[in-house]
């Protein structure tokens, strides 16, 4: 295998550092400050006695999400979306996703009529900042429930599996893990896996940016995905405690 | 393997009837009615002479896609975006897919300073809009560089393999080729393929949509989409007389 | 009489080619692609329960429409509606227009609380988009009703007459009927008639474009119009079979 | 012929009470509170050394208009425009047609690359709005550019001839001039006249608002429009002192 | 005391030239023309018998206020804010201003469900435009009080104490009552009081524009407003006939 | 003195706990988290090579300011404002009070043709974001110019003297220092007091919430605040090491 030199000599296979800081808003649900190396996400979860209105009088809940970056998360400032008029592409396909996979892992019927939300707002942004907020977001997600049980608003723990997601890529060749900033930027491959911790698939997405790449190069990406998602379940269970 | 009885008595890795209306909208550089079943999608290319602002000076060409539905194409009546103030998050994904995908096979330098936007406008949706417009779409670029070439604004033709797009899933337990509105209601699993002639890849979005797949799962739908867009590229072939 | 030359030899009194492509979208409760010469605009119509706010609870139904263009329904690609953040006002005339012109022909009492959307998108534009457009969605609300009736949710056509519509114009001094987008662009005078098939007029707009005309050139206006649209009213009946 | 009796005890053929007084907003470099009965609509123009971006470099002038009532010039407060998120269609109407009236009597070449904002913001509505508005914008018109010959900025009059607007309608198959908000409210046909005082035509609208109206009918409404425009010409020549 | 010219020779301690035209607006409950010199507003009070959201079924009434100017209220022509697609921030602020002030001079449980909305409309600019809108908006509301009282629909007078507001600011060393445009576009400290006739405070904004001031400056700027804001009761008295 | 008990104990004219976590986002040019008590602030400086247009070429450099607050800040979690489709009157109050406050320490031409744009977000909402956001805001700006000095992109330090801000008020007939959202929210009186280090004033802004206030209350509320701004100026002093 050709060889790349990564940041604090991360090896091709290897997470950069990862916290989970609980409980880092006081006022919600349950809240996390997330951060995979430099990638730094504050992940709320509210829970809203009121649930969009495709689901009212179906005894059912749901699990939605929002997505934001402050202004200077990146190195270059970015104009507040509001200012620009409206949410970009970018930023709804990012909720879109993170909001779809936090709902394939709850049973919603569990919930009732009740909505929780997942605010994942990035402070400090440096690649990998969607797979961060589904990761981080699981674990508001999880305290949020937790809450409602203890609270006995519900009367059995709704979340059915345990999520976490990262980022895998092609750069000049070599396939590598959790890409930061500067990798994503060159890279040929962008790949995000998000799965469960009984080896299941919740999500994949894996694109071309400069060429086209072979189903060969895909599967080791997704081994590399497991090799990263099976540390990111052990790190969320230390951190939840469970 | 399960069974399954599909509209038309289509086999699990049949296409729905396929066909493309070349030169369907005179005024354009290049377009093309595509239709996968009852679903008609409109695609032309407009060729522009100015590039957005960031490869302004910079020597190099650009494709865009912009996507659409009209109010009646489906069955429902839908509003139109502009009464709801904004491109919704579904619109702006799928045309950010059209987009970056026909990318992936051009070469942008080869264009010059010139953008080529493709207009995706669905006339009647049954499902898998995006790949047949992505599809479609190939075919409006094809004719629009063509054009260019033979009216020597450009020396060499830029596209640089054949590209098409098209769904699996899984429904009830069976993988599926090329779902259409109502199979795709009820599939747990949802995926679209982007695929070149030379058997690479150019994206996979892969989504649980009910509850998460296998690896094994996932390998079966990449077939399926192989035997579906070679048929496609066939089909391609066979229109644009090349 | 001075001479003009149009295309196709077309005399002044003369209409394009004019068809009728009934229940082209199958969703719709009616639809029709209509064809003014190059002019195409697909009109449909959707039933819907709902009625206008100002409506509630009076026991009487709506007619309303919007009018919309595909990007490159026009030589130049135009900008999409959404993307400039609203409709513009020349759009916004048009559909009012178009609403107003249905709803005069038809006892919207016989359609009890239920309303019926009449949309016009422009596939291809030539000139006179929106009188085909009347002429076309007549055709559209004229379908929709016949099921409304067939399906015994009304019990009694609610049309009252037929109603087509005709553009004029003063070009180089010459009284033309239905101009195309060419002599539309130069035309000193520019009108558009909507009428009866009992001789009424349901709405004149006649702007001088470049200088001031004459109650002579008005009357002569006029009667070209009146002339086009008794042929857009044979050409309806055929089309409805009635 | 059938009676009505009009607030006032005014006759079929008989304008409300008109005013015009100039310069009542001293800022501008025209202006004018033109009264049409209780309609008051406040007039200013503008000269702005920018024109349009598609007569950049062309050497000619524009001349534009824009509409707006205040919130309780009406007798239901309306909501400002603002705070709806846009302009209506109605208003968008109304400002075309009061710039596309006041450009038909301008020649456009002797402004040079120049431009004319026409504001017409009614303060109280009765009724008739537009017309006053067109009527009162001439006048607003007439002094801006007459400060700019006497201010040699411009070295001959551009403005061509006189213009004036005025409404006609049926009610209760009476036809009259000049209708109030009352009346305009049950009219069943309602028409609008813009003409020059040379005895021509600048745009006609005639909408029938319940029923179709006959040729006959058109033209007894365009004998009252004479009437009454020649009446406001007198008053805008006094009024202009020319 | 340094010397300092003021346009008509106005003392540093004196009004500009106040008048109240009263029910300027015919259809309004309540309106006034206010006139602080060449600042002119147009007031009007509109009753309305629904409260904002969060007041419903509290059984008590609202005040709210919006501001606005005409485009040619100004030297040079602004651009609408519709035109604009939003409300400035500093509209907002002066509306909210207007608001509040008025809300804390009238009790709101006397209204019952009921919300008066007072508009203010700029129809000349020449500086303090938002005291005049307070001190104007305050006869208009105060009228509409009264309609209600003597429609009975009310039972008690709910206005509590009379409100007026005036601006001071410091130009060229000088402390100045009652700034015109010229004034405060050069003055270092610009503030604003709005005041009760029983001698206290409902609002004090004072900024440094240029540079910082002293407690004592401060003193100087709210005494002046004193002398200022008795005067304008008198006249408001006067104007009301109370 | 009639007393009160305050959260922790505090005394009327004491603080809460105020902290400056420096640097705490690297990628911005100054940056700071200022916390009062349970008030969270983010504040960044960006520096910019492009002023606002009215400025252009002017030779002089500008401060701006943006003030955000996460949906999950409040107890409450509020609505993003760009789903609310504009900066609300609140935001755009604050955001250019802190502006303005800021410009008002600086010298603007030592900047040269360049902008600082501060940023502050609020991450946990306990009442006086806007006073810490100022004073949070201070030291990002100071540290922006710090490392413009070290560059030797600018000669000289611009900031020409400290600046703090707390927020008064009066509960239940007691003035209070440093208001947290319970006290605030049943405040009688509420100001904000924005102050130089060399005993000078910025700006005031003191409203009556419930009833109005005497100038006595109003001396006794500025004497708390410098109070509070003397011991700020103190921790402000100690965070930047000068």
């Amino acid at each position: 295998m050709k060889n790349i030199i990564r940041e604090n000599n991360r090896r091709h296979n290897e997470l950069r550092e990862i916290s989970f800081d609980l409980n880092f808003i006081n006022n919600a649900e349950g809240s996390c400050l997330v951060k995979f190396g430099n990638t730094h996400v504050v992940c709320t979860a509210t829970v809203d006695d009121r649930v969009p209105m495709f689901l009212r009088g179906k005894g059912s809940g749901w699990v939605t999400a929002e997505y934001g970056m402050l202004p200077r998360s990146t190195n270059t400032r970015m104009q507040r979306e509001v200012s620009k008029g409206g949410l970009g592409g970018r930023t709804q396909e990012i909720q879109r996703l993170i909001g779809r996979s936090l709902r394939s892992v709850i049973d919603l019927k569990l919930l009732r009529e009740r909505q929780i939300i997942i605010d994942c707002d990035v402070i400090n942004a440096d690649g990998g900042t969607r797979t961060a907020a589904i990761t981080g977001g699981y674990i508001a997600l999880y305290l949020a429930c937790k809450k409602l049980l203890e609270d006995r608003i519900i009367s059995k723990m709704p979340i059915t599996s345990m999520i976490s997601a990262v980022s895998c890529g092609i750069v000049d060749g070599v396939h590598l893990l959790d890409l930061d900033y500067f990798e994503d930027s060159s890279a040929e491959v962008d790949a995000n896996f998000i799965l469960t911790n009984d080896n299941k698939i919740i999500e994949i997405q894996a694109t071309a940016e400069q060429k086209s790449y072979t189903q060969e190069d895909f599967l080791r990406m997704l081994e590399l995905a497991r090799v990263g998602t099976n540390q990111l379940f052990e790190l969320q269970k230390q951190a939840l405690g469970i």
